[in-house]
């Protein structure tokens, strides 16, 4: 198999950080996403959303959505559980996933594609009064995760999973998106750093 | 255990049709969206982002997030699988209940909640721009997997899933948001029958 891989960008980035986490390698296809090539004829012909990674398959199979491609290794190698253990323990990681994902790291996304000048070709149409909309979201969602991070030490309980590794890139995010985590959120920046320190961060 | 539904609002009955696929029965407790009690100090208590459904278990812990909701009653009672069975195919069903969520039931829904009158009061700021922004994007989702219902029955495969579900509520909330499926896109209009015609989706 092989996985075509989008450099610097924060999706390509969490299914680095989750395999490094496994332990697990996997051929990597370089994407240069900054010369548009995920929208090659190449590519949409794997991923019709022209975006990235994609996991192609030793028999042409395609996947894409990180979260999908994360599952997909979750599925075949088990250990370390990422995806959480037993009914309750999935749920919570699927719950604390999604609320990462959809109240920091898309709303981060928002004001990053919808602000910067850089995203000007790549947003259409850029519209940067639903940036600046998505800024407080994410502040708003911090505060609710600094005080659930008060009583422990992961997103999702006191196991590293899936939704630290979209924690982590989220708050990472913010600063091409000219955001920061305010000082007195000391729960999050305590589990930001904690999270950066791990060697998978480095993915 | 007793669900927290919100009545006629699209993720509470993502988790509704869900349960009817499944036949299993919840207690129910009816929370008045409209009325805003879904903000009210009680709900907040059990779910600081004040959104619904939200699962209590008897112990009191919470769940919340329609998709980890479902996920917890998949792992309970694995029979009908509705995410998919084996890695490939669980892979394949959390893609497409990502992609048809992040670009076809979200574009749907910020269209309604950023042009609608009568949300003024709960997107702020309401951004029409950003809802207008957001048609053609689900109409160029539609497109993509107008192709792909060329030759499958459901989103995911040949077995329905909770990437249909989340289709069919997709598309029931283009009526509020003043949106239809184009008629050339014949294999949705198909698959979109078919879903509403299953007696689950009633729930």
């Amino acid at each position: 198999m092989k996985l075509y891989d989008g450099g610097r960008a924060p999706n390509p980035r969490r299914v680095r950080v989750f395999l490094a986490e496994k332990g697990i390698e996997v051929q990597m296809v370089p994407v240069d996403m900054a010369g548009l090539e995920h929208k090659s004829a190449l590519m949409t012909s794997r991923n019709p959303l022209q975006r990235l990674p994609v996991l192609e398959l030793d028999d042409g199979t395609i996947l894409t959505e990180s979260v999908a491609i994360c599952r997909y290794f979750e599925e075949l190698h088990p250990e370390p559980a990422l995806f959480g253990r037993g009914a309750l323990g999935k749920a919570k990681v699927e719950m604390w996933q999604r609320r990462v994902e959809l109240n920091l790291f898309m709303c981060v996304a928002a004001a990053f594609r919808h602000i910067h000048p850089a995203m000007k070709e790549w947003e259409v149409p850029q519209i940067p009064t639903w940036g600046e909309a998505n800024k407080p979201k994410a502040l708003d969602f911090l505060e609710i995760l600094d005080g659930e991070l008060a009583s422990r030490e992961f997103a999702a309980g006191d196991e590293y999973s899936i939704a630290d590794i979209t924690g982590l890139i989220a708050i990472d995010f913010m600063k091409p998106a000219r955001m920061r985590v305010p000082e007195e959120f000391g729960n999050v920046i305590r589990w930001h750093q904690a999270l950066s320190n791990r060697p998978s961060a480095a993915a």
